[in-house]
């Protein structure tokens, strides 16, 4: 039978993770031999190949692994995932979805997994598509002066929710609804259970008039919108979560100017002198934002980590990784904390940025 | 005559450069074509060619302003030049130099200033070097115990400086000698004059304590080991200053830890608790280090930017070069400061790092 060049890339995508995965996992030869043969008949007969549960588990951890802008990968091995991959409705999928925010939330004590949803099989006409960039996350309003309210990072998408029906109260901090769809069908909204999206409010240690700012968080990221590509499979819905830097929360959404733009209240609280940037006003008023998130999570029984523990185990990372003889890949742009950058080793080595499969991939947002 | 393959590419470097230097000066076509005409006699005639002190006082501005790493290149056209080609021994060369101190520090209201020392003309056994990274730096010195005296970073350069002969205090601001040599003659030292570097010792506004840490830095950040690049000429020789911005000296050489590392210091001095990281000591001490770095300059009349005002300073530069239609070239990882950087727009942008002639560069250590 003739083999296609599309099924001998895909085929030699497929070899080069079988491999590494089975090598990782200490399988023989024999075994790596007989199942590479198998998927080659596969892809002859059909054009892609279906993963078996332990390659998209070792896969994912793999994807995670070589996640150049993440500064959590020490932890990759402890990933979870759920195999989602009979769900082929967007209300399965949902199902599947509040299974994972339940899950990994854990009351507080979050756990990082991810949920595996069909791949395409090559016909992206039938690929399911996650629309959200993070599963929970605020909607953001243009209001009639030209201001936000809410996150505007969402304004375009909030737009899309409200297009498809869905109408949020207004407030600056509404979770927005899950939109999914599979392949051309139109996209579906879906309230997310109000006791799945757990939040925290925030107050400081020592500033007691904090929490009358009303500032508050979502306990956990869950990335969304990426694409997961092992051996050659692309997974175009694959969500998954770790949990915060609090430097993401407190030095990012919190303080950056086309974000919630919190610096000038907080330095206004703190009594600081704004009249010069010398007075540094912004960097104290990040610095007491930034214990605010931490304290915050902590108080609240939710897991965080602050950006020096998180460089200290990416450098744990790093060693291992060493030991297993593989290279770090890295962006150092996203790695270096956006607080104190110097003080973490990250700031003062330097990463290849090269991309390692299997991998998560940016995709079209429309 | 013949042109070598060495002669046409510097004639073309010439001649690139000239077309750019002289448009930008207002220069007709004619005396460019006369004088590209006259270059070309020369490199066949010589090997290479003579700047006139117009180009050399352009092309070093051109340089600093294609200085991908520097965030205060809007005052690249404010740069005066020390035309020092003359100077053919070290003794002429340090004289050179003291001048250069002596008036661009102007008693604390700095000048960027640039001194330019013979190019080698092609014959690298004739260059002019200085071997300090800075004209002014303190000395390092290793002790018993494995700990240093004074900056870690100048620990190989002052053991050279003692080889030569130099004898420190062994105090943690030992002002180093400046060693000069011309192409492969031994290198000789000189003393700087104690009244020549000026020196800021720091205090807090708000911590009275503060100044008992004994921290002091010098006024006036001279680079003095780059290689100046224009139109096809090296000048090996060619210190420049400007003034500081803040965190360099703050977030950077006082806090590093494998500089004077004086985070835990301030900590204690602040009563921070330091049992976690996640208290954020090290981010608050930082920030009042470099309140401290900002308050004591202004306090004793020296130049000195903050990295908010710089970076604004770094946006105009950006919209200036815009309208002249030319591309402004940057190194992200330099530009943004290491104190709240995403606190500057730097942090939100991408810079592409290409190489621009006229240019900085660095060159060989020994």
């Amino acid at each position: 039978m003739n083999v296609t060049s599309t099924q001998q890339d895909l085929l030699e995508q497929a070899s080069d993770f079988i491999r590494k995965c089975y090598t990782e996992l200490g399988k023989s030869e024999q075994d790596m031999h007989i199942r590479l043969q198998e998927i080659e008949a596969e892809i002859i007969m059909q054009g892609h190949y279906e993963h078996t549960s332990e390659e998209l588990t070792h896969g994912a951890k793999m994807a995670w692994r070589n996640s150049n802008r993440c500064i959590g990968r020490l932890f990759w091995d402890n990933l979870s995932v759920f195999d989602a991959r009979q769900a082929i409705t967007t209300d399965e999928m949902a199902e599947a979805i509040w299974r994972h925010i339940s899950t990994a939330t854990n009351g507080g004590k979050i756990k990082p997994f991810i949920t595996v949803f069909p791949s395409s099989g090559g016909a992206a006409e039938q690929s399911p598509r996650i629309w959200n960039h993070q599963l929970i996350r605020y909607a953001g309003y243009e209001s009639g002066d030209g201001t936000t309210i809410g996150d505007p990072a969402s304004l375009s998408f909030t737009k899309l929710c409200q297009e498809l029906g869905w109408q949020g109260d207004g407030t600056a901090h509404d979770i927005l609804p899950l939109v999914l769809s599979i392949g051309s069908n139109e996209k579906k909204w879906y309230d997310i259970p109000k006791e799945l999206a757990l939040e925290v409010p925030l107050s400081h240690p020592d500033i007691p008039e904090f929490e009358a700012l009303g500032l508050r968080w979502y306990a956990v990221p869950f990335v969304s919108d990426m694409l997961l590509e092992i051996g050659g499979i692309r997974y175009t819905a694959a969500p998954f979560n770790g949990w915060y830097m609090g430097t993401e929360i407190g030095a990012r959404n919190l303080a950056d100017k086309d974000r919630y733009n919190k610096l000038p209240e907080v330095a206004r609280l703190m009594g600081l002198d704004t009249s010069s940037n010398s007075t540094l006003w912004k960097d104290k008023a990040l610095v007491e934002l930034n214990v605010a998130v931490l304290h915050s999570y902590k108080a609240h029984g939710v897991t965080i980590v602050d950006h020096h523990t998180a460089a200290q185990q990416f450098m744990r990372f790093e060693r291992n990784e060493q030991d297993s003889s593989r290279e770090v890949t890295g962006r150092w742009s996203w790695l270096v904390p956006p607080l104190s950058p110097a003080a973490t080793h990250i700031f003062h080595h330097r990463y290849e940025d090269r991309v390692v499969s299997p991998q998560f991939l940016y995709q079209n947002k429309s």
